[in-house]
């Protein structure tokens, strides 16, 4: 298969064009969302859904999320995270499979409609993952496109996925939020993958493998700016697989936890990775591909 | 000298009641700042005042900064604080007294009346910074009293002292601003000094010394919330000696900059520290007291 978007091959980094849609499906009145969040998402790479679930729901899943999180006896070790200086869990992979309630989740219209319109496709969840971080000592997230190492790492062919988190506590502007990019999913900027040739030259300035060099990012910032969006929980942030996007660390005391569903169409399923030997293991990256089916969903709320 | 604020000499944080005001003077029209800027100082612990130095002040402190920043051989070696990993100066200490510069700028009357008023007598400059932070890797400052380190460790006697930072590059609420929490500075927070009686309990729980505990942030969180003031270059952020604060990371291309003055009332000098065998060297803390004469002061921008 051609390789669309190579990186981590050259000494250089690149901006090559997007050869994929941002919104694959044509919107109608019938679509999940407006109008006018489509083309936000298609602008920006993002779209904010606000207290999308309400208490009731909220409850359900913040009481599955706290059992999760303190019962790691009943999970496939593999898929736990803990802390480097303790046995706190800080995630769970694969939490999808895991739990009956976070597999409601996934599938719930709410999120899995959005999804087949936004990706114009039947869907399969490429990667699932619960959250949490406490406060005082969060560490930061350096800035990535999650499609890069998706594409490198995991062999996903073309743009057509996005991921959503579903905040279970609240995101405030100091407890480092998840920042985005806006506008940044429009290129796709390679990640320097071998020495410069004028290394000497510039060994000053650290390059990381598969990481986004600064110069680009500055360029980014300076042309769309940064976007960190706020909410209480029940909120619901979906940015594109392509959107640059990162979080800094996290002193103040409210912690910050969310259930993180990955989405990718169906006929953009895994093959063999574009930059390394083996793929990554299935509780990262899904090679089983199994279309997400409409279920009874998560609670839902009694209309207002 | 009695200690009124006793920290780091207990095994379980306390707070202590402020025994001392916090705006000292007596507001007047003649007053540097409007009564309703008085009465939120006295509230809050902090005050903004927006873009106090115009383009022409600005475009002098910054190439001041620039060139101070760039020519480190030209400065006491003790003073210059360098990354880790690199010869990058990110602050200069003792700054007022090695620039012209920044000596007109610590003297200006928008400045030095503003303290002189809050601290109800003659100041001089206890201590100074310019500081730098580059974009990409800032790191975090944790939640700290300032005035708990000057008295334990430096011997300031009281609560009668404050800090101006004149920000140089843009605080946005995404590049690490310096967060406060609003009426903190009205009780004392003690902080742990000796290893917990009951230590082996809860020896999970991380306590460092001179390091406000967990708990009492949360409470005071709960309680006042956080505030993060964003601003322009020429913007002037004060505080309170005992306002906690503190900053989180900053992976964003934007770097911080800031000129930082801390004025103390000439009846505040030091005395011997309250809880540390030595005082810390002058060019932390000056002992050597000289009030702050009138001055030229910093280029004075046109009318507008």
């Amino acid at each position: 298969m051609k390789d669309l978007y190579p990186s981590r091959q050259e000494a250089n980094a690149r901006l090559l064009p997007r050869t994929d849609p941002v919104v694959h499906g044509a919107w109608t009145p019938d679509a999940p969302i407006t109008q006018e969040q489509a083309a936000q998402f298609d602008a920006d790479g993002y779209l904010v859904l606000d207290q999308l679930f309400g208490p009731e729901a909220l409850a359900l899943l913040q009481a599955e999320a706290h059992t999760l999180l303190n019962t790691p006896g009943a999970l496939a070790p593999e898929t736990i995270i803990t802390e480097p200086d303790s046995r706190d869990v800080r995630s769970i992979f694969q939490v999808h499979d895991q739990s009956a309630v976070m597999a409601r989740l996934a599938a719930d219209d709410r999120l899995a409609e959005v999804a087949r319109f936004l990706l114009g496709d039947e869907v399969y969840i490429h990667q699932s993952r619960l959250n949490y971080k406490p406060g005082f000592k969060g560490k930061e997230f350096y800035w990535h496109s999650d499609f890069e190492t998706w594409h490198v790492e995991d062999g996903m062919p073309r743009m057509r996925a996005l991921s959503m988190s579903v905040l279970l506590a609240p995101n405030t502007a100091n407890n480092g939020p998840l920042m985005l990019i806006p506008g940044s999913h429009r290129v796709f900027l390679t990640c320097v993958g071998e020495t410069p040739e004028d290394h000497y030259l510039s060994s000053l300035k650290k390059q990381e493998y598969g990481v986004p060099d600064e110069e680009s990012l500055t360029q980014m910032v300076r042309e769309h700016g940064i976007v960190a969006p706020t909410g209480e929980p029940g909120t619901v942030v979906i940015f594109d697989c392509n959107t640059m996007h990162g979080s800094n660390g996290n002193i103040t005391p409210l912690p910050r936890a969310n259930a993180f569903f990955v989405y990718n169409a169906l006929s953009n399923a895994l093959v063999r990775p574009f930059g390394a030997a083996k793929p990554r293991p299935p509780f990262i990256a899904a090679r089983d591909v199994r279309p997400l089916l409409k279920s009874p969903g998560l609670l839902q709320e009694r209309a207002a």
